[in-house]
């Protein structure tokens, strides 16, 4: 069938607006007709040729929300007119991963995701006769997509599409680091470096955990109001505080009996190695932890002596914050719907798929918090 | 009252078996009739001149026995003939860290430790007339040493002051890695770099927690029948695997439906930080955790890619083990004295005081499991 799309012909290249064809769902597959999607930096990251994984032509986007039109041979979980979202991060509940009750990184369909297939090793997109490789297993910059019955989490029918996409990558990132990998308890001292969109979510899971103390670090200082909207506490910019960042933070974090100093959980979203390093550093000696979120350059690499280790800190990281696609993002929608965490403010802008590549400008020129593509 | 100690006068010296003097304990201070100690790579750090914080002259010794024969004003937790372990590590049971319950590393005394002196800024020992620096707050290469109270374990009488020495740094830290810090569970598989003497006891540690593959990795083919001692079930040299020894170790760990492969935990026992970076990356995708237990040479830095964190690895490290000194350390002794773990096949030398700098030796050329003094 015919479907609209915008297609990444080549790294570098703007995003081209075209009608491509996409094939009906395979066994243990569904269609789902995509109502919005938002963009994201990773997106970015794979159009511009940074990297090295990514393959075109292809059809880009990862945070999708639609409802299931089409399901193919053996499905069972989800139906058509189910509303879902689509998951880069899949759920199979059998491999060793899932079985393992300590990580979402499911490996059931990895290889082929890589490759930009379905999990049978064929595409279901293809433009002039060629095909399209997908993209995060998701290719939500199309309004049809096709995915694995194990890559969409059903959601209820009230959640708007145009705000709840964003679960599908960034809020859930940026909350679930909080939740399932820091697990940050009642009263913690948290520095968050990067206050843009996966920042601001997680400043928002900091205050939805309870944490007393929510520092934000940002460059740019129209951040401050971003990042008080969502609970920061303080802001800090690197660029202000005349002295190294490091002591600065810990000095900050000093009080009462404790004059040691350090955050209880530090998390990066900024994809700076440098920043990482500060990011661990400022820890609490004896227990800090550090949560590596922002995704590196290609080849970059991360390192501190041993010793800030070996007197206690940790250093982790996390992806799809930690989540598992179908269990936990139904739950976040609730929240959502609940009022317990914000989504409308930080969706700075909405536009039609014909004007996908200035979503994309705004976000390179910091000029949105999430920008959202309706179809 | 004068003492008899090796005395470490200058960088790279070996020691000089003097008399020394040492004044008794002043309030909240005990004195200690230390009548064995085991002799450590971290004492030959410091003789060697490589520790940047290595002071001089000292009394070094860090892993001794022995029995409380004199006590200052305001003592109150332990008394004349108590039998006793100094601790490295104290344990104030008041500070921001020991009642954060995050964390072993009491801080009420560190400034001053670090510095070669007792809290209150002094030292007990001199030598022809001149102030000699504690070392690590115990100073167990002497006859009689001068200790905090919050730096003394009471242990039960009836243990061998020459066997559990050893539980005073050795003992503790390897099998404290694998219960305190990486909590292992029954069933996992682990790996080992590098089979001295803590390597050795992370192995037993591990046998202890029920891990089910627990591999040693050396240099040394000797180590292979000393790990199989204390529970190895396999050994690796990467001198022989004839390929990169993190897909090597990476495959071995591969079974059954995981075909994934790693490590669900790997301990660095060498100080190593190339075999630092190999350690963590031998971790299972997901969930694997990496324990720093070496300590590396001065300005050495560990690094790896951020993508090894953000696939769910978590690099962490640990000093003594984890182990609160004061609580932890008596039970410690008290498994050895049930059997449940062992320590007297890895005392391969006892001697004399006068034969010090010989364990040294035998120590520096890999001869000797553990060295311990007897005075």
């Amino acid at each position: 069938m015919d479907v609209r799309a915008a297609l990444a012909t080549a790294p570098g290249k703007p995003l081209d607006i075209v009608t491509v064809q996409l094939e009906g769902p395979r066994e243990g597959e569904v269609m789902v007709e995509i109502k919005a999607t938002g963009i994201c930096h990773t997106d970015e990251f794979t159009l511009s040729g940074a990297d090295p994984e990514g393959l075109f032509p292809a059809i880009l986007g990862h945070e999708g929300a639609g409802i299931v039109v089409d399901v193919g041979p053996g499905v069972t979980s989800v139906k058509k007119g189910d509303h879902v979202i689509p998951l880069y991060t899949p759920e199979c509940r059998q491999c060793p991963s899932c079985l393992s009750r300590k990580t979402n990184l499911c490996t059931a369909i990895r290889a082929t995701q890589g490759q930009g297939l379905m999990p049978d090793g064929t595409s279901r997109f293809s433009f002039e006769g060629k095909p399209v490789h997908h993209y995060m297993g998701t290719s939500t910059f199309a309004n049809y997509t096709v995915l694995p019955e194990i890559a969409v989490a059903k959601i209820r029918e009230d959640a708007p599409f145009d705000k709840v996409c964003y679960i599908g990558c960034g809020v859930t990132t940026g909350i679930g680091a909080v939740i399932n990998t820091a697990k940050v308890e009642q009263g913690a001292k948290a520095i968050v470096f990067g206050l843009g969109g996966i920042g601001l979510n997680v400043l928002q899971g900091l205050r939805l955990a309870g944490a007393d103390m929510i520092i934000g670090v940002d460059l740019n200082n129209d951040r401050k109001a971003w990042g008080e909207r969502f609970g920061m506490t303080h802001f800090v910019n690197p660029k202000e505080v005349g002295k190294d960042l490091v002591p600065y933070l810990v000095d900050m974090t000093k009080s009462g009996a404790d004059q040691i100093g350090g955050a209880d959980y530090t998390f990066d979203c900024t994809g700076n190695v440098t920043v990482m390093r500060q990011a661990l550093e400022s820890c609490h000696r004896g227990w800090g932890q550090s949560i590596v979120i922002g995704v590196a350059p290609a080849g970059a690499e991360i390192s501190t002596r041993p010793f800030q280790l070996v007197t206690g800190r940790v250093w982790k990281g996390t992806a799809f914050g930690g989540a598992r696609g179908r269990t936990d993002v139904p739950k976040i929608v609730d929240w959502y719907m609940q009022g317990k965490i914000q989504i409308d403010p930080m969706i700075t802008h909405v536009m039609p798929l014909t004007d996908i590549n200035k979503a994309f400008d705004l976000m390179k020129r910091g000029e949105s918090i999430r920008g959202v593509v309706t179809f």
